[in-house]
């Protein structure tokens, strides 16, 4: 095989670097923290954009498009705010280059200093509730539900592709409301979205839940999240809907005038994922031959490979190939039929592998002589000899069953890495020697979560909404704690 | 009327600006130079990205993505475009703020100053050219057919919504090949793409051309363009697809080994079209009454508003507008039942005219025990009353006439204010009181080009690719000229 990625078992986050690279999604570029998205790994952003659009549009938004640059005195409005992302940002001071006349350099033109300085948009609360003071006045103008699909910049110093980057690509929705419950149930409908997608689409099952305080987005009275175990026992945020309550409304002096005639400030909600999504998804299921894709997120879904000697064969081959290429696309499936004659069978079978097309046919000169073909699933590997008239019917049923057992295979997993600890000692050495998620007690404060993040660098990822009433005692302090809350390293 | 604009032939400027405003199209934001764009002006533009994202992937072209950020020195790389685009531009210096003690305000961290500084995009030449060294050594390697939508910055001192703004959104495609001919004949696909969907979605004729080398793209060989005329006689490049010779190839200095084994330079294009398409689409056809926006590109083709004085009315209208709106839907229109009971139907019927929508469906009582409906269609403004089971047909074909009628008009407006001139008097005549296309003679020197520009503003929008070839003279020096050019005062 021309392409070998190094095992999970020995290096996981240089298997997961170097199936980055190998299956052509994404690599770094000249500014350092910064990506470049591949064709097939862009390819597999815009499905999960489509999709999601799809159920925005369908639960009442509207895409709108905010300035990518934000004045630095915005960020100082909301106090909360400025502490979590007015820190590591891009900041332009300058709006213009010249030729320096000595040495013939391009340099800043110190002429061209910016009176204010603008921060590149690291999130748009600011800038857009800057902008709904003009839109709000009355509580017929409300709910205003908008979301934007943007870039963003946060300075990142160990940037890792699609995990961690300077630039990231992403949606955030903004949305503004009359009432608190009503901004309280879009959060709740959006992390419910969020995770029909994770589970339904990407077959990664997650945990829905409430972040600590400690956890909180900058500036939200609550975040909810929803969180993923990957195959290295890391957890890993997919996505989070912050209530938002009236502090930007507050910061930002919105007000509207309610249906009984009062003046008051607007309630908000904000929520988003990112092209991390492109790191769980590739993480939740992929193994040492490659990626494996969701049949419902694959840019290409069937891949039709020939196997021939002679030119004969080849042209005998491609009219069956394509015939059933004709027969898959009308049954709404993406097929490839790849005809080309600079590589070999074998080369193709692995490079198809290592980009995780879920179903693979291939087609010989002895296929047409049986009147079959072979498939085979990329998940389990299994190949498969059918009958040429049934090849519809097999690949829609495998394109189901693939999309079903990945999601099955992850949910598996999570069980099997999902400890119920009560002992500190079990806590420790769990997280150490065996990491997966922990559900554990807490007793509820922000001191005893930072020392049980200090001593074993887990943290708590959500406080899960479906954790059942129990009486416990903290993991940590032995202090008495009415439920179990969602600890794991995390991504 | 709550909304009226300024007439077109009192002031344009201020019509074009009245009319993004209140059609709810886009407005300035807080940072200067920078636009808001509102849902409904995004989508339309939505409507356009997917149209051309569509035409672009049926010719072959993949979509990725590449850093918001260039390292300044790439721009000394290659010598004309530092020239056209280093100029003014967004310049990233520091990758951090903090607070400062004393006062407490946000400032600029001076310790986290970058080495190199890093310039907001203008255009992706030099970041893409860079990357594609690494992806081509071989002449398997190439084609690269690759296109990018994204935001890019070039900082602008007299901004206008849509035609001139510091951000603003676009498409950049740039592709690689192994021969000249082929990146020549890429260039023409892409500008005969501009130009029918120009034409047939956005229904705005165009003339293709190729650009003086004076307005020609910063680093091209050659430059297409597709102008349009609006209706102040003022012309809107729409679209320019660039043929690059190897001036980024060797810039970059990207190879590779050819079919007959000799290492060589690579082919390259680029081409681009940005919300300033927006701008054409609201000039081109709009009038004293809002927005006329083609079927093609409308958020909302039909809108039926409900005509009622009591509840029980209300209910029987809405029964029919429902049905109405169910049987239009399921021919593929997009329709919207405004049932708002907050507004009056002559408020409505403003509003929808104001937002363009190509046709309104108006329902009352009167109707019901006709069994009828009143259509009226947005860019004649007639209206005609219709059987209710011929709803369906009258729309559909509307949606048709209406598309074919405003380009018809765009068309007929091009040519009355198309002029083929022979004499400067009557060319300065022209330009000044009259403005519109001015077909002359030029005789090819960038001295003449310049000194016309001077004298009048206008310049030359482009060599029409099917200008005929006939003896001429200069119209300003009368030197001797095969044919003519195409003269205009330009957005």
């Amino acid at each position: 095989m021309a392409k070998e990625l190094t095992p999970r078992n020995e290096n996981y986050a240089q298997w997961y670097n170097d199936l980055v690279i190998k299956a052509d999604l994404a690599e770094s570029s000249a500014v350092r923290g910064c990506m470049v998205i591949k064709p097939y790994g862009y390819a597999i952003w815009e499905k999960i954009q489509s999709i999601l659009d799809g159920k925005f549009k369908k639960t009442g938004h509207s895409n709108a498009y905010f300035p990518l640059f934000i004045p630095k005195s915005f960020f100082s409005k909301e106090a909360a705010h400025v502490e979590g992302f007015a820190k590591e940002c891009a900041v332009v001071t300058h709006y213009r280059l010249k030729i320096d006349e000595k040495t013939g350099e391009i340099i800043v033109d110190e002429t061209a200093k910016l009176e204010e300085e603008l921060i590149v948009r690291p999130t748009s609360e600011t800038i857009i509730w800057n902008t709904y003071r003009k839109w709000i006045q009355s509580y017929r103008d409300l709910p205003i539900l908008i979301n934007q699909w943007a870039n963003v910049v946060r300075w990142e110093m160990r940037p890792r592709l699609f995990l961690r980057t300077t630039e990231f690509l992403w949606q955030e929705g903004h949305t503004a409301h009359a009432t608190e419950q009503e901004a309280v149930e879009e959060t709740e409908k959006i992390i419910n979205l969020y995770a029909d997608f994770a589970e339904n689409y990407m077959g990664v099952p997650v945990i829905k839940g409430r972040k600590t305080e400690e956890e909180r987005f900058a500036g939200a009275v609550d975040t909810y999240a929803i969180e993923a175990l990957m195959q290295d026992g890391k957890a890993l945020q997919c996505g989070t809907s912050h209530f938002l309550g009236q502090n930007f409304a507050k910061a930002f002096d919105v007000k509207f005038t309610s249906k009984e005639g009062k003046l008051e400030h607007v309630w908000a909600t904000s929520w988003g994922v990112s092209t991390r999504l492109m790191g769980a998804l590739i993480m939740a299921h992929s193994d040492d031959n490659g990626l494996v894709l969701p049949p419902q997120l694959a840019p290409i879904q069937v891949v039709i490979i020939p196997i021939y000697k002679s030119g004969e064969d080849m042209q005998r081959v491609s009219e069956t190939a394509e015939k059933i290429k004709e027969e898959l696309e009308a049954s709404g499936l993406t097929v490839k039929f790849d005809n080309r004659d600079t590589h070999k069978p074998g080369w193709k079978f692995s490079e198809y592998e290592m980009k995780g097309v879920p179903v693979r046919i291939a087609i010989g000169p002895r296929d047409l002589e049986n009147n079959t073909v072979e498939i085979a699933r990329r998940d389990t590997l299994e190949k498969q000899v059918v009958s040429r008239n049934s090849v519809d019917d097999v690949v829609r049923g495998l394109m189901e069953e693939i999309q079903q057992n990945i999601y099955r295979k992850s949910l598996d997993f999570r069980r099997n890495n999902t400890f119920m600890v009560d002992d500190w000692d079990e806590f420790k050495d769990i997280i150490e020697n065996r990491p997966g998620f922990v559900l554990a007690h807490w007793d509820g404060t922000r001191e005893t979560e930072l020392k049980i993040k200090e001593e074993t660098k887990a943290t708590i990822r959500c406080i899960p909404f479906d954790a059942e009433i129990e009486k416990g005692k903290c993991i940590y302090t032995g202090n008495p704690s009415d439920k179990r809350v969602l600890f794991a390293i995390a991504y």
